[in-house]
């Protein structure tokens, strides 16, 4: 257990922006929520997964909904408590702690602040170990765990409680809430024991986005290197282009960003071309038509001067980038993981190859 | 209390149906459903307002979503016990009593079905004496009533429990929802206690369907005066327009059936034309382009020669209808029952003025 203020939240979200491989919403947004809380309430403790009882009944906090749509409206703080009452009573248990659904700039923050305001500890877990674009997509879905029942609440005062047949029913049906709704909620899905977390979760997760961010923002004072080795290295990011952005396409369709982003070789990679292609998440890229990441691997765009992750609703035209590749978590290179997560199901027609393979046949 | 049986539902669904002015389903679907349960559990009790305890638990039953995809889709059974252990369970007490939340042909028919499945009493009492498009057009809602906790189920095992902050937020976010299940789910909104009941719902409606039902298939057995007359004397139906169907128009729009009738005049109205609009119910009846009656009365098509209503989902070319007026239940003509259901709710840019006025100033 250790305690998590105002400096552990900057590197977080910092870092947490890198795993979000695009999405999981605006970091600055995130921040100011959870910074919010921890000033009005106090730091919070992080706990290890070893440290929850396998009967605890362990609640991840997320919010879902387009992240453009989310800078707009904005965050408001009656949602946790609602989301606790409606879990809580469902069980008839207490909650005994928060823990994140997936890393990215909003859903690393958001239960840092629920924790906060309601006085929990959060665990070093979640189940991604990156951003999603949709619920199911969790390694607790591979390990057979129900998202529901899963609790709803807007800014507004609305509530829903969903009991699906299948976890991407919950999706689809919590999805349509989210849109009527105004495009964002927050949500509790996957109640589970401490048990099922400590099976199936991505741990130590917490700890590793802060680490990232470390790495991001000290990459510049490095002795031994230039700034960029050193950020690769800290990162253990690999390097697939840099490029200025030469145009932007971006539409939000049900709730979902989608889009792409072409860049102009720069540096050593002067003349060539790369695009990167989004659903809220970054999903593949192509240099010179060539396949060098495909989800679930981590695709993320970094400034080139300052290594801050440029997320999907932050790309525009001229700026320069760093396309850098993360490995996934293991479980998602599973068949199984493969199915809920792999280039396929997002409609992209090509066999998943893991990105270090793909970018080490790339270079001649 | 009294029972009602197979022969009740005839005649409960053919009332009914014409008390759904329009909408409400299809009631050979409504009638199959209640016939189908009451046949294998037994008939039910119709009890009277009067005779349900002030704290006991009541609770609507309906179908949500538009009639034609309801035709496609079947119902199932599993929802009742779904709804009925989603609402016991909120209030942590027995339901007391199923009751409708309108006439229609499904929607009177379903809380029969639901009753004899589960056992229990249905209430002699709506929430609208008609059918009409949203949950929450109800008398309930002019008396300051709360359309949730609602929930709802699919035929698929999907159920969801919705806390809203208004009656029509209960409407947009079950709407989406059932949009997203397929078209068509059951709910049990408006949980509430006998006094409430007592003091807001339409009282006598069942009855007053079956009544109407009872008139409609003795018409032509009149030996007093001609069908048509016999008809209208028992119904109370004002005769608006006789006329066949020359043209129809449909679609379906965000789980809503909406569409126009044009007629053209047959016997006494020849040579003039008629044009009935609907979304779901009949909206508004022009004759000669002249407004002959609004929501929220009771615009009824009816078969020339069976008197037997003529829901939107039937309407088509050729077929000759007589277009009959009903007074609606007089809380919709206060101030705050026409800013519900009003013309202008859906989009009609005229003063209500009662249908009896109307048509009186219309005979020369």
């Amino acid at each position: 257990m250790r305690k998590i203020g105002i400096k552990e939240i900057e590197d977080i979200a910092l870092g947490a922006s890198l795993l979000g491989a695009g999405g999981g919403g605006d970091p600055y947004i995130g921040k100011l929520m959870a910074m919010g809380a921890v000033k009005e309430c106090g730091p919070i403790d992080l706990i290890e997964p070893e440290e929850v009882p396998d009967d605890a009944l362990v609640v991840p906090i997320a919010m879902m909904g387009a992240p453009t749509v989310l800078n707009e409206k904005g965050a408001g703080g009656s949602e946790y408590r609602a989301l606790y009452d409606m879990t809580s009573d469902f069980f008839d248990k207490p909650i005994y702690a928060f823990m994140p659904m997936e890393a990215g700039g909003v859903n690393s923050m958001l239960p840092i602040a629920a924790a906060a305001r309601m006085g929990l500890p959060m665990v070093d877990c979640d189940g991604m170990g990156r951003a999603f674009p949709e619920i199911q997509m969790v390694t607790f879905t591979i390990g057979g765990v129900q998202a529901t029942p899963m609790a709803l609440a807007d800014e507004k005062g609305n509530s829903v409680i969903f009991r699906t047949i299948t976890n991407k029913w919950a999706e689809d049906l919590s999805r349509a809430v989210t849109m009527r709704c105004g495009g964002n909620v927050a949500i509790a899905p996957y109640p589970m024991d401490g048990a099922v977390m400590k099976k199936y979760g991505v741990k130590g997760i917490v700890t590793r986005s802060e680490t990232l961010g470390r790495a991001i923002r000290t990459a510049k004072d490095s002795k031994d290197t230039d700034p960029e080795t050193a950020f690769l290295k800290a990162s253990k990011g690999m390097k697939i282009f840099k490029g200025k952005i030469s145009d932007v396409l971006r539409e939000t369709r049900g709730a979902f960003n989608y889009g792409h982003v072409l860049l102009d070789g720069i540096s050593d990679y002067r003349g060539q071309k790369a695009e990167v292609t989004f659903q809220n998440e970054n999903l593949i890229v192509k240099v010179n038509d060539k396949i060098l990441a495909t989800a679930p691997d981590l695709i993320c765009l970094v400034d080139t001067e300052t290594f801050i992750p440029v997320p999907t609703d932050s790309v525009k035209y001229g700026k320069r980038v760093m396309v850098v590749g993360l490995p996934c978590f293991d479980m998602w290179r599973t068949e199984e993981g493969l199915k809920l997560v792999g280039p396929r199901y997002f409609g992209i027609d090509t066999d998943y190859i893991p990105v270090e393979e793909r970018v080490k046949g790339s270079v001649q």
